[in-house]
């Protein structure tokens, strides 16, 4: 008869629940969903607990607190803990808990994929690959949206060619510009007076913007959430990986060895919280020339077999330099753009992301 | 006989000298050097205040404060102040008082020259025109130094093949490291274990690294350091144009509209700091097909004209896109490039520089 053990499981449960977190002094484990399950078998507590990152400096602490209250209440009885990663849900749960912000996850959305494409160097064409990427997946019926979290160096709305300002909507909450294949987009430059404006902020406000674009716009819901991210592994790649529940990272690289270095900086952030690295796209690659059809190596030879092996991750693809995408893009029409090249990396991405979300 | 009028400019410029400043209160005008230069005619004190920036916020209290401490200690005269903008050595020393930094500026440097090479994008090359420029300049026989201020994307150490670690001087303070050619060059990838390691810090910390590799390395005696920023119009763009007595701004920026948008943000931030534009450089402007020989427009038709003409400043040439620029900066070897536009380019960069610099 178990009983008595799911008397004292309850009691547990409840000792457990109100912990303080040792960083976050003003939320109970139970609030932070860090708590994930407690049973009594034998003499024997298994408490199993749910971190946002693996590798967290409070893990020690967080074991030695549950255990002196297991012990506290129940001193007759071993504790075994064990560790798990939070999911990218719980953890958003566990940041806006840890933020203070109260309302209710998903009021505002449902969205249930979040892929950021990033690089941490500036101009391999991360804004094309984000824009390409939500273009073709809401060619397939997927509904996409972008959030543009290049704050100080937009391109989004201008490839998609969207001007409108954001309208709000019932709540005040304001509403994404919806582009003319139907794919939802927030980014500052649609916030601006003037295109060419400067945002002149320092990093609390840029991560400031990022989190709002991500809490308090009315995304509705979406298969898929494109966020286009900034060069760099400063304020706006952190907030990005801590804030938001990504499922995933595409890396975007370009033949030279020097930016290969520079993304394998940015394969090191990803890789310290813990999130998985969908794949890498070579963009640039190399380029035929109109007039002849040679194929020319306008950048030198390619590293990115070399980075994709040395970060340890699928190449998804070499993208040439195709001075159509320029213009197009310059025109704001990215969404007429195809490219074989780059259905195949679509089918990887979506292939991958099913993978990595696999227990 | 001025002697009444000489004993009153001396009081007067005492109470001056000791207003504290409305902003930076641990700070009296004296200090931050405000105060340029006070004269007693007549019945009429003329004060003339040098800001660092004229738009200042501050500027109206600061008329106010003055005003009022020449009524207090001589209510018959009349008050009349002239604004004028600092130098960039004056702003500097503003600046250095303003952190409460109270090392005698040019301590551990002499530097007769900065130059800031800029984009607001990512990836047009700003590395290499900053590369380039700095062998060109050491070239001419004018001694040179390299700050690299991308903090989270150093491309520096790896264009000029510079692994060394620096060294500290006779004072402990950290020595640039130099070049095969003589080149001075500082950059946090010459002080990381691994190159490829991410540098995971939010703006405050990126500002100060750029700060101390200002302040406190020795760079000794220089004829042009060059500042080779990040993209966007954040921290590091802050800080450069805050803390650094720059002399001007070289642009950068690409064929694409969409990057010309971005550099016009760059732009604007320049502006609103009061720093003057030397020129903008197109980088990457067409390939000449080493096969065919004819020449193709990789990013689309050329907006460089149109972006020179809004931001109201020369464009001081076009770059062509060179395949032995990429593998020569892939192999650390920037030092042996020979470009016959570029030598026009840096012509032009010297004269803008002795033009911006008259009165």
């Amino acid at each position: 008869m178990n009983t008595p053990a799911s008397q004292l499981e309850t009691e547990l449960h409840e000792v457990l629940l109100a912990i303080k977190h040792p960083e976050i002094q003003t939320r109970t484990l139970g609030e932070l969903g860090v708590l994930q399950s407690i049973q009594v078998k034998e003499n024997i507590v298994r408490v199993t607990l749910a971190l946002p990152l693996q590798q967290t400096p409070v893990k020690e602490t967080l074991i030695t607190l549950v255990k002196q209250a297991v012990q506290g209440t129940a001193p007759q009885l071993q504790v075994d803990i064990a560790i798990t990663r939070m999911t990218p849900e719980q953890r958003a749960v566990f940041m806006a808990a840890a933020r203070g912000d109260t309302r209710p996850a998903g009021g505002i959305k449902n969205v249930a994929c979040v892929i950021a494409v990033m690089s941490g160097k500036g101009g391999v064409g991360k804004s094309a690959v984000a824009g390409i990427l939500a273009t073709f997946l809401q060619r397939r019926g997927l509904r996409t949206g972008v959030l543009d979290a290049d704050i100080t160096g937009p391109s989004i709305p201008k490839i998609f060619g969207a001007n409108d300002t954001p309208e709000s909507g019932p709540d005040g909450v304001l509403l994404p510009v919806v582009s003319s294949t139907g794919i939802k987009i927030m980014s500052v430059n649609l916030l601006l007076p003037a295109q060419d404006q400067a945002v002149i902020w320092r990093g609390p406000l840029i991560s400031r913007a990022i989190e709002q674009f991500w809490n308090d716009i009315a995304w509705g819901d979406l298969d898929y959430l494109v966020v286009d991210l900034p060069p760099g592994t400063s304020d706006a790649a952190l907030t990005v990986t801590q804030s938001l529940p990504l499922h995933g990272v595409i890396l975007v690289t370009s033949p030279q060895d020097l930016a290969g270095m520079v993304v394998r900086k940015a394969a090191d952030l990803v890789c310290k919280m813990e999130i998985p690295v969908i794949g890498i796209v070579e963009n640039m690659s190399h380029l035929v020339c109109p007039h002849c059809g040679t194929t020319v190596s306008v950048f030198g030879p390619s590293c990115a077999d070399e980075t994709a092996r040395r970060i340890g991750s699928p190449l998804l693809g070499h993208l040439p330099i195709d001075p159509n995408l320029a213009i197009r893009c310059d025109a704001g029409e990215i969404e007429d753009y195809r490219s074989d090249v780059f259905e195949t990396i679509v089918d990887k991405v979506i292939e991958n992301l099913a993978l990595a979300a696999e227990p």
